[in-house]
């Protein structure tokens, strides 16, 4: 997503500086000026310069974008804090939530690298699609009004379509709580279930990211927008949701265990998983399809058990 | 979806009759006790009995269950009036929305058939699925409580989970509406774009279906929900769906008029989009995408064009 946010904004016309924290990667991306791990065939255009020096990277730009996995989020930031000027503006396009302190992205940069304006990209953006020029609607949200539609402006092209949004609460909680249910639509799928079921799931998942979401005091509406239903959807269907195949595997019989030893790439969904559960039940927010796949994930319960819980509860209202 | 209702009433221990209008289908039903055409390789189980006499069909049934597609809804329900007694609730499954009247099918089946209790059953359930017991759950909608809760009840399974919503305004619109924005995400299949513009047409599609429901007096927590965008969903990604796969042939070059050639299956969303269209300019409530797929369908505007234009629009905040 760095990658792809670094194309995207060179072909806008900006200059960006491209920092890596390992000197034999950037070597590589210099080398072959592609990022061929994870966008392969996308050519890096000539404004980006690269760089594992964060001095260097860092000095006399205007904004500051962060895509780092959030489980390494605060360790990285630490690490290259001194490098960065105060009061540069930052954009995270991080979708996750920091385990232990549950502390969404944002503050957990403005923890690390002091106050300053801080923006949220989401919305359905696989890099890859970006990467590749395909059409995207996303959503920028942050405290500062002036700053969201800055980005929105200059981000914007005929194939990017950028909204504002003043919840940056429900902004990001949405990032982070799509990819609980992006697993779960996995499972759905690893079990051999349908159309019906997956929507279904979909839909009651969005009502509980919804319940959580304003409970901690986000907006419902975010969660009808691109950052909540929109990037849902992409997540559970993308061939690339590394949420969604994490789940497959589990429903076609699969462990956790034997999953994150064989795969070394981060599946946000597990960890944000343990996270919200534990935050719901702390704060009483009706979660059923997190509660059940913890038990899946951490509690050895077979799939198909949870699935068949969840379908027998006391039938109801559809909004209480 | 007649076949597939008669089935799962069947399997919950219901007596059901299943008429259709034609002898000779009845008749074909009859001796292969499958409906080979529409839902092949599903055995009729035992208490589905037969007929094509809507007498025969009707008389002393507890609930008639309305499975008619809308263009031919009126003209039915016109003809086998006489046979239908007095005050026996009625469930329809029908999402479209009659064309010239504008009027929902509820509204059509008041109209023919006389006062009586009517629930809507929508949300994501292609007929295909429910009718091989795969999970789905649905919602029903009604003027009377009773009613809904009834049939919800009575409809539950532990495979198939039925909730109840008071909006029914809302509920049938939802199941109309969700066919415009399938054509639509069908077109962006034909075009070759990917989830993440596929995902931002869904989103932007279900804010103005919401905007258009509630114009007409529906609650906006329904279009969050099974009728709205769960429906949407697999409209908009199953093989099954009728309207996407219409529109993925317009995507990549076919006009309307070519396939209504080559197919005889209603794509409800072409009617519906016309008809909302229209409603919507004499109203004036927004809705871009339905006003785009209009220029496309009706006035052969090229796919990709409308495309640019949607994208291109100024930006903006997400919700006004």
């Amino acid at each position: 997503m760095g990658t792809a946010m670094a194309v995207l904004l060179a072909r806008s016309g900006h200059e960006v500086w491209l920092w890596a924290r390992r000197p034999e990667f950037i070597a590589e991306l210099a080398g072959s000026r592609e990022n061929a791990r994870y966008l392969p065939g996308v050519p890096l255009p000539e404004p980006i310069r690269l760089t594992s020096d964060p001095e260097q990277a860092a000095r006399g730009s205007d904004l500051i974008v962060a895509a780092i996995p959030s489980s390494y989020l605060r360790a990285t930031l630490r690490a290259v804090a001194g490098a960065i000027p105060p009061g540069v503006p930052a954009l995270s396009v991080i979708k996750g939530i920091e385990q232990g302190s549950l502390l969404r992205p944002s503050q957990v940069i403005r923890e690390e690298l002091g106050p300053r304006p801080i923006t949220v990209l989401s919305g359905p953006s696989h890099a890859e699609e970006i990467a590749r020029g395909l059409p995207a609607s996303v959503v920028v949200a942050g405290e500062s009004p002036e700053l969201n539609v800055l980005i929105r402006d200059e981000l914007t092209t005929g194939r990017f379509r950028v909204y504002s949004n003043p919840d940056a609460v429900g902004v990001e909680l949405g990032g982070a709580l799509k990819n609980v249910i992006g697993v779960a639509a996995g499972i759905c799928d690893g079990l051999g279930f349908g159309d019906n079921a997956k929507a279904g799931l979909l839909t009651r998942g969005l009502a509980e990211m919804t319940r959580f979401g304003t409970a901690l005091g986000a907006s419902p509406a975010t969660f009808l927008g691109l950052a909540g239903v929109g990037d849902l959807i992409t997540t559970c269907f993308s061939p690339f949701g590394r949420n969604r195949a994490l789940g497959d595997r589990i429903g076609r019989g699969e462990t956790l265990e034997q999953i994150e030893a064989s795969t070394p790439k981060v599946a946000e969904g597990v960890p944000t998983c343990r996270g919200v559960d534990a935050m719901a039940r702390q704060l009483g927010i009706e979660m059923p399809i997190t509660a059940a796949l913890r038990e899946i994930l951490f509690e050895s319960k077979p799939p198909l058990e949870a699935v068949s819980e969840l379908m027998e509860r006391q039938t109801k209202d559809e909004w209480p």
